[in-house]
C-alpha cells in the first residue's frame, strides 16, 4: 500500500472542504445564486491580493493570465522591460515577443535575483518604456524577486508594473496597492488550494489607462468585457462554476486563518524545509537574499542521479516532488509547500528524501533532516 | 492550519476510494444490484477470514457481534471459560454474565498474555464446558493472544472457541479454518477500513450445532435468520447499504494488495512504531511474546502527564492517538496502525510524539524515534 503525497509547487493539494463543495450538483451561472457566490469570491480575492483594484477571473491556467496582461495593456512595438531569472520569466519574454512588443530583456542566471537597479537604469535610458514584467516567485527555482523595491522604481514612470505572482500569492507578501503593483496574476492550483483551471488578475487605475490605449486584438481575455460583466456580478463567458464555488470555500478558509497567519505558516514551512535539507548536507539552490516560501529547490548531491531520486520518491514512497526544469533537469529537485500544507507534510517529504538518498548511496546522518525540521516547528508555532 | 490525523485503533482512516463509493446515491436493498454486491462482499470476507465457514453481516458495532455469539450459541447456566487480559476480555465476562451463563473466569494482568495451559487445565477439570471466549488482539493494550494454540486445545473438546478478532482481522494472521476458530468476529471500523456500523461473524459447523441447541431468545442478531437470508443473497432486516457498498470497495483493495501483504505491511508498521518508541527511551506496554500489529501502547514516561500528552497531540498537531483505558488512563498511550495506514502515518505520529514529549519536559534525543522507524522501513519494503 502507498498513499499519494503531492509535494509540488502546483498543482497543490486541495482541502477536503473544497473537494466537498465542488462535488455538489452543478448550478447554472446565470442565476442570482451564482452571482452572489461570484461577488463574494471577488471581495475575498481583493483581501488576498491586498487591493482595492479590480480583480478579474478567467477560466484558464496561469499562462492565460500572463498572456492577458500582454494583450490588454500593450500595442505592437511598445517598448517593455522583461526580467527573467527562470522558466516563467522566459515565458514573459516569449509572450511579449509573440505579440511583437519591443522587448528589453534583463536576463539573470537562474540562481540570482532580479536586480532592481538594472530596471532603474533601463527606465532612465528609455523614457518610452510602457511596461515592466517581473516574476515575483519563480516556480522553477524558488527564487523570490523583490517586487516591493521594483514597485518603488516603476511607480514614478509612465510604465506599468506587471507581476506574475502565480506561486507567490498567499505564500509570500504581495501588497498590491501598497507596493504599486499594477497587474498581479495568480492561478487556482497554487496558494488558493484549488484544482487547476482558474486564473485571477488585479488591474490598477494606471493599468486601466494602458488598457484604453492598447491596440492588440482580444476577445476571451478582454479586461473590459470581464470588468463590465463583473459590475453585474456575472462573467462574459461561461465561468468554471465548480472551481469558483470551490474558490469561495478556499477563500473562507484563508479568511478564517487570517492572511497574515497564512503567510507566516508558509514562511515557517519554508524555513523547516530549508533547515531539514541543509541539515542533510545538501545545498539550497536559491540565494539567501531571494528565497521564497512556495517551493524549496536544492542541488542533488554529487554521485546521485537527480531523475532517479525524483522517480524513487514517487514509485517507492508515493511522494511527488518536482525535478529541475530545462537546463536544471536532473540537477536540482524542488519541494513544494504552497497552499494546503502543514508541518507533517514537510516531515513526510524530508523522511522520504532521507530514505531515498540513503538508498541511492548518499552518505549523511539519517534523521538529521527531520530532526532539524522538528526543531523549527517547536520554535515557531502556527 | 492543522490537518487531522486519525491514529487510533478504531475508528481508523477510510481510504478515499471507499469514501467515494459511499457517496454514490443510495440504492434499494431489495434489488438484484444490491444482492450481487452482497454476494461479492461475503465471498471476499471469507477470503479475509481465511474460511469456508458462513460469514454473517450485522448492522451493528463490534459489541453487537460479541453479544450475538453469546445469545446464538448458549443457554442460561451453560458453563463457559472466559479469558480476559484487557477491557474487551472484560466485556465478554459482562456479556456472558448478563445472559446468566455459568462463567469460569481466567483473568490476567493487562500486560500479560492469556496462558493456553490454563484453558487446557480448566477444560480437563470441567468436561461440560460449552464455550471458550478469547480476545485475539486486545485493543486496550495491544496484547496478542495465541488463538492458534488455544484452537489446538479446544478443537478436541465439546466446547466451541469464540474469538474476538475485532482489531485482529486484516492486521494479524487469523486462520479461521486451519486454527479451528468456531466463531470469529470483526467490526467495520478496523482492519476493514470502513466507518463504524457494520460487524461480521464467521460460524463453523461445530458452532452451528451449538446454535441448534441454544435456548436464549434472539431476533435481530439471529444467526439462523441471517444465514437463511444470505442463501438468497439478502438480509433479514435493512442492511447498512452504503457501508456494505464501501466494504465491497475496501475488500477489492485488500484482494489487490493480497492478504499476505496486508498482514506483512501491518507487521512492518508495528515494528517501526515499536522501534521508534523504544529509541525515544520509552517502554512498550505489551510483553514481547504478545505484541500485535494493530496498536502499539507504551508507558508514558515518568514526570509526563499522559492525559496532557494525548491532548497536546490533538490540540497542537491534529494527531489523535488513544490514551489508556480504565486503570491505565493517563499511564499509557496507544498508537493505532490498523487498516489504511502506511509508513508516513507512523513517521507523522512519531514526529508529533517527539515534539510533544520534548515540550512536556521529557529528555531524550529529538529525532531518535523517526530515525529508528526510517531504518525499519528501509530494511523492510512493502
Amino acid at each position: 500500500m502507498r498513499k499519494e503525497y503531492l509535494m509540488t509547487p502546483g498543482p497543490t493539494p486541495v482541502p477536503p472542504e473544497v473537494l466537498l463543495v465542488q462535488a455538489k450538483p452543478i448550478i447554472h451561472h446565470r442565476t442570482p445564486e451564482f452571482s452572489s457566490i461570484l461577488a463574494g469570491v471577488i471581495d475575498d480575492l481583493k483581501y488576498v491580493f491586498q487591493t482595492k483594484n479590480d480583480v478579474l477571473l478567467f477560466a484558464s491556467s496561469g499562462t492565460g493570465a500572463m498572456e492577458s496582461a500582454v494583450i490588454n495593456c500593450f500595442s505592437p512595438n511598445d517598448k517593455v522591460i522583461v526580467t527573467s531569472n527562470g522558466k516563467f520569466g522566459d515565458r514573459f519574454v516569449k509572450l511579449t515577443e509573440t505579440y511583437s512588443l519591443n522587448v528589453i530583456k534583463l536576463e539573470y542566471d537562474w540562481d540570482k535575483v532580479v536586480n532592481p537597479d538594472d530596471i532603474k537604469d533601463q527606465l532612465k535610458k528609455n523614457s518610452d518604456v510602457k511596461g515592466v514584467f517581473v516574476t515575483q516567485s519563480e516556480t522553477s527555482t524558488g527564487v523570490l524577486n523583490d517586487v516591493q523595491k521594483i514597485g518603488q522604481i516603476v511607480k514614478d514612470t509612465e510604465a506599468i508594473l506587471i507581476v506574475d505572482s502565480i506561486t507567490g500569492l498567499g505564500a509570500v507578501e504581495t501588497k498590491t496597492d501598497e507596493w504599486h503593483l499594477d497587474i498581479v496574476m495568480s492561478g487556482s492550483q497554487k496558494g488558493l488550494m484549488l484544482p487547476p483551471g482558474l486564473a485571477c488578475v488585479s488591474v490598477s487605475e494606471k493599468a486601466w489607462e494602458a488598457v484604453k490605449n492598447s491596440k492588440l486584438p482580444r476577445f476571451y481575455f478582454s479586461y473590459e468585457k470581464a470588468k463590465k460583466s463583473l459590475e453585474k456580478n456575472t462573467t462574459p463567458f461561461t465561468p468554471a462554476v465548480s472551481l469558483i464555488i470551490g474558490l469561495s470555500e478556499a477563500l473562507k478558509m484563508i479568511r478564517k486563518e487570517v492572511l497574515e497567519n497564512v503567510i507566516r505558516r508558509h514562511s515557517i514551512l519554508a524555513m523547516a524545509a530549508r533547515s531539514g535539507i541543509e541539515a542533510m548536507g545538501l545545498k539550497l539552490f536559491a540565494p539567501p537574499e531571494g528565497r521564497g516560501n512556495a517551493v524549496t529547490p536544492a542541488w542533488v548531491p554529487d554521485g546521485v542521479d537527480g531523475k532517479a531520486l525524483v522517480k524513487m520518491m514517487t514509485n517507492k514512497y508515493g511522494i511527488t516532488i518536482a525535478g529541475g526544469q530545462d537546463h536544471l533537469a536532473g540537477k536540482i529537485f524542488r519541494v513544494g509547500h504552497l497552499g494546503y500544507f502543514e508541518r507533517f507534510d514537510i516531515l513526510t517529504t524530508l523522511a522520504g528524501l532521507e530514505m531515498c538518498l540513503c538508498e541511492l548511496g548518499y552518505r549523511f546522518d539519517l534523521g538529521s533532516g527531520t530532526t532539524a525540521a522538528e526543531k523549527v516547528f517547536m520554535e515557531n508555532q502556527f
